[in-house]
């Protein structure tokens, strides 16, 4: 099997279909603080155990403090350009729900080039959970989409999910370290056949597989 | 193909394994109230374009409220008891990441009996953003994983995802009313099978099917 690295120039730009491009340079410092404080409040609040008085205050806290960050807000869909090893270029949403890296909710923030495919590390903490004590099954999926999707794109082609399909090979513990590997399988036309896993101290929990098509970007 | 409800008497009680099991009108309204603002705040964070010295504002606010509530935290895989039209009874943790009651990223929260099977609305905000505007990939897969689990739970036995599979057939919109359904498909041995799908606007953009297997409740 061969795969086709896409050059830099094949690389559709998302600032010429009219989305606005931010470089991670250009994000303050305070917003990614924020980012993982907020991270740890949705944990505390899952779990939380206070009196009503101190939930209402709380609540309170939180409007105010929703409405003063909300009032000025990036235009949807808004982006951030990620460069990878080798010259490959890929982009993402600021807000990806998996490695955004303004999302609070995110928990994959080190994707790298690794032994030709991508490798993460991530720590999920109370907030993932399913059943008691394990990472919810969606979000193994989820870490799973992300990185074989952003695997398609940095070395085969920019796509959207056609399939996924987890096997779950054993429980996936919260508050434990996890790493996330995957590579290219194979390329047909229009298809790029990714698939990778998530291990945890060595042993694999979950296998996913998928299968990305190459969209043309959608105009704004 | 027939399915077997279960009878109450057959689902175990997760008290009898030690875990707290705790009655949803014990959890204080104003609970409820600050994690639906809290998944504001989320949404609001990932897109806000705050200035620098109102972010740090917001992360010494966000610590101090996490440390307050952090203070009394309920013990890991505390759950809430479900009650189901015609007697059936199901538990989830109050920290799901998808059902969750207490959990302010969780989206789903009105799952019901329906047509022989389970039924749910919700809409995501721009927090469960993947591609510009859309849901994201793991969102959709986890939405499925949810409800195909609990439709298991519900009409056929309590376990946990062996194989999830998702075809995503077209793109399913964010700030959107998504429907989210699934039925049992057949039931052997161990194993319970599962499928459904989400419905934007009548049109199914994703289809999902599951392999559930029952497990033994592990002591805590």
């Amino acid at each position: 099997m061969t795969v086709d690295a896409h050059p830099i120039a094949d690389l559709p730009n998302p600032a010429d279909y009219g989305f606005t491009v931010i470089e991670r340079q250009e994000l303050p410092a305070d917003l990614l603080t924020l980012v993982d404080r907020v991270r740890e409040l949705v944990d505390a609040v899952a779990h939380t155990e206070a009196d009503p008085a101190e939930l209402a205050a709380a609540s309170r806290t939180v409007s105010e403090l929703t409405e003063r960050l909300g009032a000025r807000r990036r235009p949807v869909g808004a982006m951030t350009r990620q460069d990878w090893e080798g010259g490959r270029v890929d982009y993402n949403t600021l807000a990806n729900a998996v490695s955004g890296v303004t999302n609070p909710v995110a928990p994959l923030r080190n994707l790298r080039v690794e032994d030709g495919g991508l490798r993460a590390e991530t720590t999920l903490n109370g907030a993932y959970e399913g059943p008691p004590g394990l990472v919810h099954g969606g979000w193994v999926a989820a870490l799973l989409d992300q990185v074989l999707g952003e695997t398609s794109a940095v070395f085969g082609r920019m796509g959207l999910t056609a399939n996924l399909t987890v096997d779950y090979r054993r429980p996936t513990p919260l508050n434990t370290p996890l790493t996330v590997v995957s590579r290219i399988t194979g390329v047909e036309r229009r298809k790029v056949f990714v698939s990778g896993e998530i291990r945890c101290a060595g042993e694999i929990t979950a296998e996913g597989s998928a299968i990305m098509v190459r969209v043309a970007i959608p105009e704004v």
